[in-house]
């Protein structure tokens, strides 16, 4: 990989104590890669190399940092400098940087801002976690409805490289609620006398500032948009999220269902960072719940105990049986969460969904009961029942994992919480007892 | 929800036949908004709104729609409608849509085309599939180096609405070859008299027409941009890709991503798309493996026999045993396979995931035996050596789950194979096997 032959020229400089060609090669690179490169440096010779940058250069890479590797910076640096890039930073950038500090320093840099952007800072700061409001931006283009195409590009010169995006431009009455939107491909191919207010859209797609970041993530989506509006209330113009703030967040949300459906509570935090004590925290409580029920197959095992004792033979194909039935329940439950998640199927679509995966239950149980059964009477020769009641037990379990992981998440979808929860683990569970009720039942007819 | 209630209404238009009140309606819509209505009509009257719409809006409406619905509407179009919509599409739409067909109807599309155009169309179906050269569009803004910026916003003015996008425009030779980059921003701020080449970024980040689309899509992470340049062996332009095109890979290869986790084989297609036997086909090789390689477990009871005829009661835990096993371990392996997947644990932290790991199993495992101590011994009231043979194990698996579930996907990655195929249906296997023979180890020690 080239970053990490960097990495190592730039240990070799700093050993070297070469800190001019240091510097020129620093200047060099893209901001992403320094900043990747620096998480391989430490405390000391980050600041080092982080202080040879070019001002522009260095907020860049900031804005690039996981949040680790900057609260490791703050923490060496003087509070001249972490002022001084507090200011350059993007309105929403440094929101996010606040959101991560400990309020003791969220304080004494607001002693340090001034009051008007104070005021902004304390109510960016102030909207719930995960709403568009917390993700938002107020450095967007605003313009008046009256002005002309060349009006609004002179305007855009002069302020367009201290703004987020210049890109899609908000048109706003004087009480600030917003009335459409223009984008500068429009404002450079316009004529330059036409009327903001005759050539904007005011078939306006916008979120609310309340609105979950997961609906604006979505709203991207499906819109395909660079960036989306966030009014208030009111229908007031507040601010703006641009698409490569919320790729961030599509990235979080999807990692947020990975974990769900492994039974894990969410955490917002990257993997290197979490403390050994919050990741068991985070996986204790389903691991628990999971635990507790599974106990409820030891009762049916009990049940059945007399079966066993005549059949001793039965019990060795109980968790190969659990397997079977817990990857056939894992895949339906995984497609179908998936396609709800990404609106490929609706919760209207029940019946279909449930429909088509009995049948493909059907194919799939057939071919593994066969292939058992051909296994289990013809390669270890047991005998002709046995082999006859495992498979048809396979198939009764494939057939009933396909049903219930195609109907378990869509019904948890209905009542209103997250279809993740009836993933994987917990649809081996609900199948495991399932399974040895079938697998008992159908010996007690088979073999007496 | 809002166009629900669209659809109510717009089936009651075309029931009472006020297709002019319709067509109004339809005129005021937004095109992604249409397209998903358009999901609920049949393919009559999907073709009735349809040819109701202005030219402009039906071909943005065309690009919103699942490839399903594109089928079901070519069928029933005439030649003449099907060859105007192709002609207007952005021409990496069109691509996907061929690409889409079978050769049957691509063939009577290119023999309507000119020749010049059917040469690169040609050129792009033959992009492998996955590739940067499959998804990338060669509507892109090229700047010449000798031209003043006043030039090249002239030269927007005149092509720019033909273009996928505006924003970022680049510079090439007379080779063809890439020189550099200038944002639309950039054009707008500048001195109207300055040099593109004295003005353009030269530090490009592009790809490789062959690069496969999941490595554009991590370009795209990382560094945020709005298009990158895609360019052949010989570094000359040949596209571009937007990043509202790349959303849809990114969302396609975490969709694979979630399938291949479950242990299914990923298909390009819809849920709703896909055939029962397609559907079974994905699934049924991994489920094959899986009961093939769960059948050690049968083994491995067997040879214990001794024991269970002893003590049968030991039958009764082996799926709660396996379940937390499998649990714990898919826990494990998806948070590490998610975090390799965007990055934020890398193959060279291999012992430090590991030792994490193993820390988070000594908590978890704890308090799940202890839990499960309590249960047995003083509210089941099972004999002391049982319920403390049931912890012992409970403990020692859960250990053996948590690093076995953090190992095996990075080891994997480090092979060259995908970290997924380790999540948590083979884990649990894995874990079966070594749960039995750790249950049946102790309970020689602490039984006999």
């Amino acid at each position: 990989m080239d970053l990490e032959r960097q990495v190592k020229y730039f240990k070799h400089l700093i050993g070297s104590k070469d800190l001019q060609t240091l510097k020129q090669e620093v200047e060099d690179m893209n901001s992403a890669d320094l900043a990747e490169i620096l998480e391989s440096f430490d405390e000391r010779d980050t600041l080092l190399i982080f202080r040879m940058m070019p001002k522009d250069l260095s907020i860049d890479v900031f804005a690039y940092m996981t949040p680790y590797q900057r609260r490791l910076l703050i923490n060496s640096m003087t509070d001249d400098e972490l002022q001084s890039i507090l200011n350059d930073l993007y309105f929403d950038d440094m929101i996010d940087l606040l959101e991560e500090m400990p309020a003791s320093f969220v304080n004494k840099v607001l002693a340090q801002t001034p009051i008007e952007e104070r005021k902004v800072i304390n109510e960016f700061l102030m909207y719930p976690d995960d709403s568009a409001g917390s993700i938002m931006t107020t450095e967007y283009v605003d313009l008046k409805p009256n002005w002309t195409v060349q009006e609004a590009l002179d305007y855009i010169k002069n302020i367009g490289m201290t703004k987020e995006t210049v890109y899609t431009c908000y048109v706003k009455n004087k009480y600030q609620k917003l009335l459409g939107f223009v984008s500068l491909r429009q404002l450079v191919t316009e004529n330059p006398k036409a009327k903001i207010e005759d050539i904007m859209l005011t078939d306006v797609i916008y979120v609310d500032t309340l609105d979950d970041q997961e609906d604006v993530a979505d709203k991207f989506n499906k819109y395909g948009y660079l960036a989306l509006p966030v009014v208030d209330q009111e229908h007031r113009l507040t601010g703006i999220i641009t698409v490569d703030d919320i790729m961030d967040v599509m990235e979080l949300e999807t990692t947020e269902d990975f974990h769900r459906m492994a039974a894990i509570e969410p955490s917002d935090k990257d993997y290197m960072e979490e403390t050994v004590f919050s990741l068991a925290k985070n996986r204790l409580p389903w691991l628990l719940i999971l635990m507790i029920s599974a106990t409820l197959t030891s009762g049916i095992i009990n049940k059945y105990n007399w079966i066993i004792q005549d059949f001793i033979i039965l019990t060795s194909f109980i968790p190969m049986l659990s397997d079977t039935g817990g990857n056939t329940g894992a895949q339906s439950s995984t497609v179908v969460i998936r396609a709800l998640a990404i609106g490929e199927i609706k919760l209207s679509d029940i019946w279909t969904v449930v429909f088509k995966e009995a049948r493909v239950g059907v194919i799939a149980g057939s071919v593994l009961a066969v292939v058992n059964f051909i296994r289990l009477y013809f390669l270890v020769r047991e005998p002709l029942l046995i082999s006859a009641l495992v498979s048809l037990t396979i198939f009764c379990t494939v057939e009933l994992s396909k049903i219930m992981g195609a109907f378990l998440p869509i019904v948890v979808k209905k009542l209103g919480f997250d279809p993740a929860l009836m993933a994987s683990s917990f649809i081996s569970t609900v199948i495991d007892s399932l399974t040895l009720v079938i697998y008992f039942g159908l010996a007690r007819l088979i073999l007496y």
